[in-house]
């Protein structure tokens, strides 16, 4: 058996099925620098998709500070600890609006599992509501958020699913009709929530609209959509998980790119370089609240190793500049993804290192995940990394580590280019 | 002010209220070596207590797995990677008993909120039976089974909590009345769930019932139990999170200890030495009905870093023989407690490095919190570090890094001896 498929056996019987791979051709990575990566045979990949290694794939800062910490000490915060500290007050002074605590925990899913629940607790209303092609990770409860899988035990009735900016057109163009449009959406589903019981607590949402395709919004979209939520009593949850720390390269968090001041905010993949480490940030009596009820601990939550790794990523973050290379090389790469000649191209979008290409047959309107897939695998056997994002998987997404330059960005776009010249339409 | 309160006032103000720290003088840990551990005023400490630094503090052997790997590569299962493979072939080879398929998570709460949802694919019943004085995490759906914790939204009646072995009596001293007991008490949870409509899924327990103070049971105890379960088609989950990986000295999970074979295995804490790793294991066809039902990703779960922090783990455990060094040790040290002599010793058992002393006044009626919680700040003074357990928190848990040897053996006990004949009774 080739490599390639033993290891696919000793998957499928250690691990189960459904466990997905990407491509048509699996890639068995097995080393990493910057923004390359190496598969067993000494191939070559430019990653455009991974956002976990935020900085860079092995960034030499970030294990020297992991190993370190790991060398010194790791335990728990039943003790007293600088680095969980020293990092929670940086990280909260990026936010502002007083959103100024923090709870560290390890994955996104266990920070989204907390802010709903603090979202309970401070409101006492247990109705949430999400996008319709959403994912905010897979814990029981945060599961049934997810558009694409259906929880274990079914769907539930105190999560309301609104058709997200995406699926809204925005009326005569204007996007002020749009998000009106959003926000009304949001009010009928607070009124169903009032109507069945349940009550309406909690709005989440991924303030970049990640899963959702990323739709082009102004800054200012969802001001109606807070005055719903506000005048409802509610409480916002921004799941900064995919746009934050920097991605979209104007604003260090997704929610300031579109003029959001939430309430709780939940960080995740990017924030330790690959280390599980994840947080949610909120204002202080929302803390209060939930600690007085729920004495929440997390053995390995805000551990001094996590912290070391979380705050080496944003010493890089700023040494490198990697917030203004986010902006400048996104715009640049946008604007030569702009200048592609494909007649399938429906719509060439994003910000900062946060960019996709959306392809269509008929004039724009059947959505073309078939060519999509096609074209992400092609490009996987031309030595480049992406995936598909948006409602019809019909779009690829293009994210890579924040280190990504401009040479990166024109072989990305020069071998994009020859792969939708060599494939059929 | 001082290191301390000014460290009390940042964690105040960043955390939040209910941020426990152990001990009436919080200890500011900033090193640590095997089973020591020194303060930032260089104070040294015996770590009597800490299970997740399972192979001692800081072991150079998984500083360098970690470091290595994390410097080499750290990504997501959509890629190929033997990491995740060699690691879960191993761990699982440890069981038998089918119990050969594995999700690598981030925490062991993230492991038994999975494990609980296998248990409502597989048996398609939602009713979840646990003891009335456990602890199996923090996520939204594994909170209601804590009992100190009151979840937020309150009790669900779906969760139905038993009187756990250390609050039933061995009947004349007998055993098998006091496992036929535990049996019927879940029969009578069983038939609640089953007339309340809810249906009985699964039961979980800690094969060791270490939150429950870990009384002595011998091997065959839960059989009644099994019976119980089996026959009402419930589905029975270990959690390994504090018995797994060698922990009591002469097996390596506590499900073996007790003669359990479960149908779900989860575990957490030790199993990356403080890296934030956990895992369920089952049987194929409980792992293929929860996958194809549900498919599950967790980002961080089973990275490349964190298979090579677990498999260092298990290197060490061999390489050291720290399993046999748990039992030796564990006996030695057990011997030398149940040679202390105070009016207050209630009780001395545990098996391994798993091991505690009761107290209790009036002729063994009145458990005594309060001076077991005087002794755990006594001893921290004196340079050694423990915490309560049980029911009423009164015992004494000495749970030590696997590498504790007979000479701190020798000082722990002296210095609990000198501690107990200076604290007033």
């Amino acid at each position: 058996m080739s490599d390639t498929a033993t290891l696919l056996t000793r998957r499928a019987q250690l691990l189960g099925p459904n466990m997905t791979t990407f491509y048509d051709d699996p890639v068995h990575i097995v080393r990493g620098e910057g923004t390359w990566l190496w598969d067993a045979d000494g191939n070559r990949f430019l990653d455009c998709y991974n956002n976990v290694p935020h900085v860079g794939h092995a960034h030499p800062k970030v294990v020297q500070a992991i190993t370190d910490q790991a060398a010194t000490l790791n335990t728990h915060t039943r003790y007293l600890h600088e680095g969980i500290l020293d990092y929670g007050e940086r990280l909260t002074a990026t936010m502002g609006n007083d959103l100024d605590t923090m709870i560290m925990v390890c994955t996104g899913s266990e920070a989204n599992d907390i802010a709903l629940r603090m979202g309970r607790a401070v409101t006492g209303k247990t109705g949430i509501i999400c996008t319709d092609n959403t994912y905010h990770g897979n814990t029981d409860l945060v599961s049934h958020l997810s558009a694409k899988k259906t929880p274990i035990g079914g769907a539930v009735d105190w999560v309301r699913k609104v058709p997200s900016p995406d699926a809204i057109e925005p009326l005569g163009g204007s996007h002020e009709a749009q998000a009106q449009a959003f926000a009304d959406e949001i009010q009928t589903a607070i009124n169903a929530l009032e109507a069945d019981g349940h009550g309406f607590g909690t709005l989440i949402l991924c303030p970049f609209f990640a899963n959702e395709g990323f739709p082009d919004l102004p800054k200012g979209f969802l001001d109606p959509t807070v005055d719903v939520v506000r005048r409802a009593g509610g409480i916002i949850i921004a799941d900064e998980v995919q746009p934050g720390f920097g991605r979209t390269g104007r604003n260090f968090w997704g929610h300031e790119r579109i003029g959001l001041v939430p309430d709780i905010v939940t960080m995740g993949k990017p924030m330790g370089n690959g280390h599980p480490v994840a947080a949610v940030v909120t204002r202080p009596e929302i803390m209060a609240e939930f600690r007085n009820r729920f004495g929440y601990f997390n053995t390995f939550g805000g551990n001094p190793v996590s912290a070391a790794a979380a705050m080496a990523v944003l010493d890089v973050l700023e040494e490198e500049q990697l917030v203004e290379n986010a902006r400048d090389t996104g715009d640049y790469a946008l604007g030569l993804l702009g200048q592609l000649d494909h007649p399938m191209i429906a719509d060439v979008r994003g910000a900062g290192l946060f960019l996709g290409v959306e392809f269509a047959r008929d004039g724009n309107t059947e959505a073309a995940a078939d060519f999509c897939a096609k074209l992400v695998d092609d490009m996987r056997h031309r030595g480049v990394l992406l995936h598909s994002v948006g409602r019809h998987y019909h779009g690829i997404k293009i994210r890579p580590p924040m280190c990504f330059d401009c040479a990166q960005a024109d072989f990305l776009v020069e071998t994009l280019d020859d792969a939708l010249k060599a494939l059929p339409v």
